[in-house]
């Protein structure tokens, strides 16, 4: 060292490894490709074209979110394949309840030092997860900060657009008493609640059961977020649909709220719900009160689509291989009101 | 403590910052809306109306990026109401070089501790840039990371939409040997390079102006990135103009061959730059030898436009305000040539 003259790599920016992220995660990009989209991946922005007539009255709508602190429980179990299906799925499906399709995605990750094999598992499941939800996967940025970041240590955040047609916006203006609250399955805790959830289980090993049976610990916290995007969207072709509410922080209090017009409330039968066996974990080691546990957690509903015919919509998701059921009405009563705990 | 019930705040999750940070943030947001902008900040997603009839046949470009480990400089220095400027800087400009019109931005900000006055900062940041670049900031995300990041540690990321006629999208397949490369001057190291700067002045105090004389190191080195979308956007609609070059991450040599068509390259005279101070200080101090530093850095210039008319091109961005000049021209000899040095 002494007086040699410093480069860019020996100021911990490795730009070799860079080059083999860039190689390692192009099929997994090639194989969320829409016709629509146009340009080569690398450009200096994705371009996605609107075709002309699909749209009368097009709105964008855009959502950003990230996984929160899940990714700490990833990099405890060493595995970073689910994470990506879970930050599709919180950007996603808050684009869907308003009534969007959505179209294209873009991934930010941040790590400390570039370990190429993680940053693949990880858009390797961001991949999975625009498979599922239909869009395309057209730019992104990995980011190295040596010396801020610890060399383990990641986060990630992702971007989403989507179209909606101006007059099939949905949302709380469409909303009436006696509309009926249909709850859609969650898989466990989805992305939200980690911090609470990971002081829980601060001391317990991640790879044994305790009791949860059909999975590890660690399994259990990873599972990954539902996708919700294209069966609210065939949920919307098929029947009247007014409102949908993406259940993330805040659980279903916290929510719901969002998608009601003043003067109204709903009254939400808890008794409906099947707690999946992470929360009931979470709930008696901390041990974490009930209410606690609603206003933190989706208590096993990850989406709730407000229709007039509950019955209608609970079939059509059944039949998509989606748990569902009705688990409340929309009152006249301002308020979530939660009675069967 | 003992049994007492784990509430969500036990676990270093602040829900009353996490209010009085959004109730910060709604002027800032405030400032940066666009008539096209519909639906409640708030609401689960953006929503941004297109004009029916704008655009024939619309292309949405989309960008994300961050702004590295400048944000550490930001930390040290304790004023974090610059960086939101580079971060739409850095979004925008990578929108606008496929010649597409930023129309909505969301940030995305991790916090090891929820710091409602470093937030708001950022922020008002963010929105002084999207007021800069005519974008609206419709959405947004503050995560916190408690037990994962440092109380005191934040990241950013931005995400950009826009939108290019299809007939009008810049790029390679425009330019031509003998075209001329009309560089934007920059103001300073913008948001590249930064894990090697902060390497060099590791041991500077950044109190201190080191021969800067006009500014401290800190300064200096939190100057914000220019933002030249709105430039660039009124050198399209006045004159002709093949590509645009972002000049970031890799530098000149780096990033002019991305908008060079196979075949040709470009000859690049280093003699007509005038580099930063800042980069003249990097390079002594580090040292840091000539070829890695215009690999590394901007070296004066954070734009380029390709046009065939250099000296229409200087007159209409000077009239703007913005320095430029004609520092090169497109060859039929395949390679960026830097000479001069």
């Amino acid at each position: 060292m002494g007086h040699d003259p410093l480069t860019y790599a020996d100021a911990g920016v490795s730009l070799g490894a860079a080059d083999a992220a860039v190689a390692a995660i192009g099929p997994h990009v090639a194989r969320t490709m829409r016709p629509e989209v146009t340009g080569a991946f690398g450009g200096f922005s994705g371009l996605f074209a609107l075709p002309p007539g699909r749209w009368r009255a097009p709105l964008l709508a855009t959502s950003c979110d990230g996984v929160g602190t899940k990714l700490e429980i990833a990099r405890q179990v060493g595995r970073y394949d689910t994470v990506g299906q879970d930050l599709v799925a919180m950007v996603v499906d808050d684009l869907v309840v308003c009534g969007a399709e959505p179209l294209v995605f873009n991934d930010y990750i941040a790590v400390g030092a570039l370990d190429v094999a993680a940053v693949e598992q990880i858009v390797a499941g961001i991949a999975d997860g625009c498979v599922t939800a239909g869009c395309a996967l057209v730019g992104g940025e990995t980011a190295e900060h040596p010396g801020v970041m610890a060399p383990g240590q990641v986060d990630v955040a992702g971007f989403g657009v989507g179209v909606v047609e101006r007059d099939a916006v949905l949302g709380p203006d469409r909303v009436a008493a006696g509309d009926h609250l249909v709850a859609m399955a969650s898989t466990g805790l989805h992305s939200n609640g980690y911090s609470l959830a990971r002081r829980v289980v601060a001391d317990l090993d991640l790879a044994d059961d305790h009791g949860l049976i059909v999975e590890t610990l660690g399994e259990a916290l990873l599972r990954p977020t539902r996708i919700y995007a294209r069966d609210c969207l065939a949920l919307i072709a098929a029947t009247e649909v007014h409102a949908l509410c993406h259940v993330t922080g805040g659980g279903v209090p916290g929510n719901l709220p969002r998608v009601l017009p003043d003067g109204l409330g709903a009254a939400v039968d808890t008794g409906t719900f099947t707690t999946p066996a992470i929360m009931e974990l979470v709930a008696t080691r901390g041990p974490v009160a009930p209410a606690e546990m609603w206003r933190t957690f989706n208590m096993g509903a990850g989406m709730i689509a407000v229709v007039p015919d509950g019955a209608s919509a609970v079939e059509l998701l059944r039949d998509r291989d989606v748990d569902a059921w009705v688990c409340g009405a929309v009152t006249d009563r301002p308020g979530v009101e939660l009675s069967g705990t």
